[in-house]
């Protein structure tokens, strides 16, 4: 595990159908269904608001400052795949631009994931190409010193092994295990549905103390109202 | 002062006109009309921009990672209102989401100021409900432990008493106690009308050195023009 | 240097049409046509997304709290100019609103980079007037100490020598020392003409691998791939 | 509340015999001691390791970078008392150093906890006068502001009025309100007594889950073992 | 992965002697020897200098501001084990204290690495357990949701599998894969060995240019001396 | 300014005697002497406390994660030289331990400053040589891409040009430029013999307002006392 210097050509990637369906939930849903775990920390944050992703994930091991295994990460893309980036150090440098952007859609790929920096803002968002950073920074890196390209990774955090789903949008990025993808789609519809109902009525002034039945725990907890 | 597991029914809430006057003033101008102070830190930021809002404070104390009493806080809410969650510790979990929302919308509620972490941002955009938060999480909370509702409470560095004002836009969020809100509206009103003037001035090329008078007691502290 | 208590009156500015030119090009394209130096640190974000400006620095040292230099240089304006502010210590106060904003445009400012706070930010939005600042803040600033006009600052871990370009963007500001501005935006014309051509093989499909001829120094540096 | 200009003269001190007393349990105990509240941010650390004081406090209110109602306090100490000094915004610079603490000591000050930086560390370490800063920093302030002294302050995110209980140490800072200072001590007592015998218990190798009786609580909530 | 209640009782721990031995190299020359890989983030800091361990690791996961789980842990510990904590969100609350402590040296435990607050740390100190972490906070922690022992956790940005081996010094945490300890072990011994000549040529004023060869591939990198 | 792949070996020193002499005087007293200019980020700390130095500044530019410059900065040193390392980019690694250190005091070195990380904490206390550096870190660097050697560079947010006085200790760091070291160290003089006059009186019980005259104008900044 984190061996450096090497590429895997095979990933066994997720379920397509689930890889794709996610996004519809959103990260929030789906980290939900999870039982609360795989959620990146709350620091990275989209370049542009209003994107919701999901897809396989392409993991590549960067050296700070330096973006070489960028290019050998763009040919493992196919369609549906979704790069994440990890960095061996904290660094804020702008890995990633327009030019790779348009390397990474011609290869299929929706989106980026990087623990560190991102430049060419506007360009992407006009792009549409969606980035998920840590930072925004104009600063370019160099191609000295080879990492590795799908190996499992720790990005923000959370451990990602290639192939697995990646959620992203506006509230965060969660990642699904790929043995997972399936059956957090169906909890995640489940979810879904549950909340139509529970939107309807809260909105028709209903409280969630009474529709979630938390007046007797509440009690029991030792609540006490005051007049 | 702090008392955990209570809440209190009846609070005092600012005088409704200034409370909703203050708005039109953004925090910045409200700010300064009180003799700058009131603020809270400024790492709190709107989830999306161009909200200006104020209302009347319904404060609820919750514990990290367990928002439980923001339902009972929503029981509380009357027309007008604006929530502000404080947390006992650092903590950027996304204790509030859509169908919170949608609860403390059909409530009367106008916004939430919140010194932890929010989630569902592009719903709650689209439902035209403003939050300032912390941080922007896709991590939903339990429920667990009680806190309170209605008392006193620290919320991102500045002291909320039930039935403040709170004034908040993009430039942050400012508290106007109860007891200063109509003053605080009229000083504020004062200081409008005269700004309009002075930027009329200003954009007519016309120097604050000239028509603040500094320039005598610029050279008195000692400044020096070099050519 | 970093003398208190100073205006230069007369500054050199960098040549003007290069110092206008360089807007075209964006702050990352500049960094990399300057070697990669110069840069002010990511922290310093645009109050407002979309805005691309290039233009000659004149310098105001402000001290914590206190924003009475900036009538002083406000002054020392001329068209064309983007004012560059330094404070001597943290200080995350907005020390620079709408009427400030008024006096800058009218004597044309096309913008200010701030290392602390800035407010009224939805006012300078409508306004036009871009400001990029480590910090947005309701909280005003006192006028009770002297601090300098026009002397060389640190702002944002970059130093700035009156006259110098600014070019700033929603990737970052980056300085060009004036006596650099011609050929900065020579190389930076010669980098974007590349960058067209690189652009549409990219877009073909074309790996940045063979493109960039990748493939035998990775093998060199030990690079290995496994199926 | 949160007035300018004024300083009170006659605060109300808590009880002097649990204000010395609750040192001697720490500001962990004593923190549980009262329900998990009042605790100040962890950013709030000693200048250097070891100390463990309690006293009543002292309140002024400072501004950015100005240190002038310092020496204001300085006359409102009495022996016993711990200063508290909130600053209106975020601000590190050294607004505190030896001489200021000469006079602190001579008036009968046990320390100061300040929401800002503080300088001459070492001679303070060797003067014996503790402090719990946000910062250090060797960067002095003016004089040109007035705040306010004995007024209620929010240090660290935590309310601190004047004569409430201040309990520091190498956890950290916890405010005890004065009218809570005997129960708390006595409860502190309590807890304290408890954790002897429970220490002694861990210590010969009794593991919590069974003094505290947990196994069963978690095989409730579904914990599971696996071989 | 990242199972919620699940108690691992039997894993496989890193081979003994490596085990031990790590702690000698340090957590640089082991980080080095590895490859450069398998850091915590520099966050994360002794509670007290001086400290130097390396054991195998017994990994939990904890929710925020709820220990509960320590005391899980606790039955898992054995002779040379070092608890790592992770924390499924930010959350600097004090997890861990005295009387766990006391708990755990009775168990064989070296020392505690937790991604979250640590408190008692004179006492801890006193007793010579050394813990590193991201916090001191005096705030304690609740007993009410359960999480899991001995799966993988991310800590601090490092995946660490239960038996890896941990090494931690003033320095920071190394993780080594239980897989590579032996090999690491022998790696960092040959480095050391090197190390001790190296400093003697060093210290007799050889310089790092003639001793690594470094003259010519600096002028190949086009470095120029100006007199 | 900011070449890159440049060393310049010849610079002139500040003058012997004041650069040693500064050190006496410490950062604070230094820094008020200078007018309160100079002073590096705050960030920026001892690894050790204790220490106090102050000399001439060797300067040395880095890129992220590469610290093959030190070894070019190690032959320009002199004795009684301090060297100030720059890295282009925000970095947290470990550029410098004690197989450096050992090199820079043979070449009679006094001390690091270092906008990045360090690691060796404990040998290098153990040799007795200083460091300021915003992060530790186990994680070295690479040897790959060439900076500079003696060009002003921007450290913590101070410019330091080569042959500054750099003086350093629990404080902070500051910088003297070497035209105004002999009026500092003068002035730096003065102000402590004007000290420990003072410091007799406030510790015989003197107060500030009296001594500073402060009364007056406190009330005429409007101060009131409430009894």
């Amino acid at each position: 595990m984190f061996e450096l210097g090497v590429v895997y050509r095979n990933i066994k990637r997720a379920d397509r159908v689930s890889a794709d369906q996610l996004a519809r939930f959103g990260s929030a849903t789906v980290h939900e269904a999870m039982g609360r775990v795989g959620l990146m920390k709350p620091y990275m944050r989209p370049i542009y608001p209003g994107s919701r992703i999901s897809g396989t994930a392409v993991t590549v091991l960067l050296h700070p400052g330096d973006n070489w295994m960028m290019h050998v990460a763009a040919e493992q893309i196919r369609e549906g795949d979704i790069v994440v980036a990890a960095i061996t150090a904290d660094c804020t440098d702008g890995y990633f631009g327009d030019l790779l952007a348009t390397s990474f859609m011609a290869r299929g790929a929706r989106g980026l994931v990087i623990d560190g920096g991102c430049r060419d803002v506007k360009d992407l968002k006009d792009m549409g190409f969606p980035v998920w950073s840590k930072a925004v920074s104009s600063k370019g890196t160099i191609k000295a010193t080879i990492g590795s390209v799908n190996i499992p990774v720790v990005c923000a955090g959370a451990l990602v092994t290639p192939g697995d789903v990646i959620v992203a949008d506006d509230d965060g990025v969660v990642v699904v295990p790929a043995a997972m993808a399936v059956a957090t789609a169906d909890a995640a519809a489940k979810r879904e549905a549950l909340e139509a109902d529970k939107r309807a009525r809260l909105a028709a002034g209903v409280l969630g103390l009474d529709m979630y039945n938390m007046r007797e725990p509440l009690a029991k907890a030792g609540l006490k109202y005051i007049d």
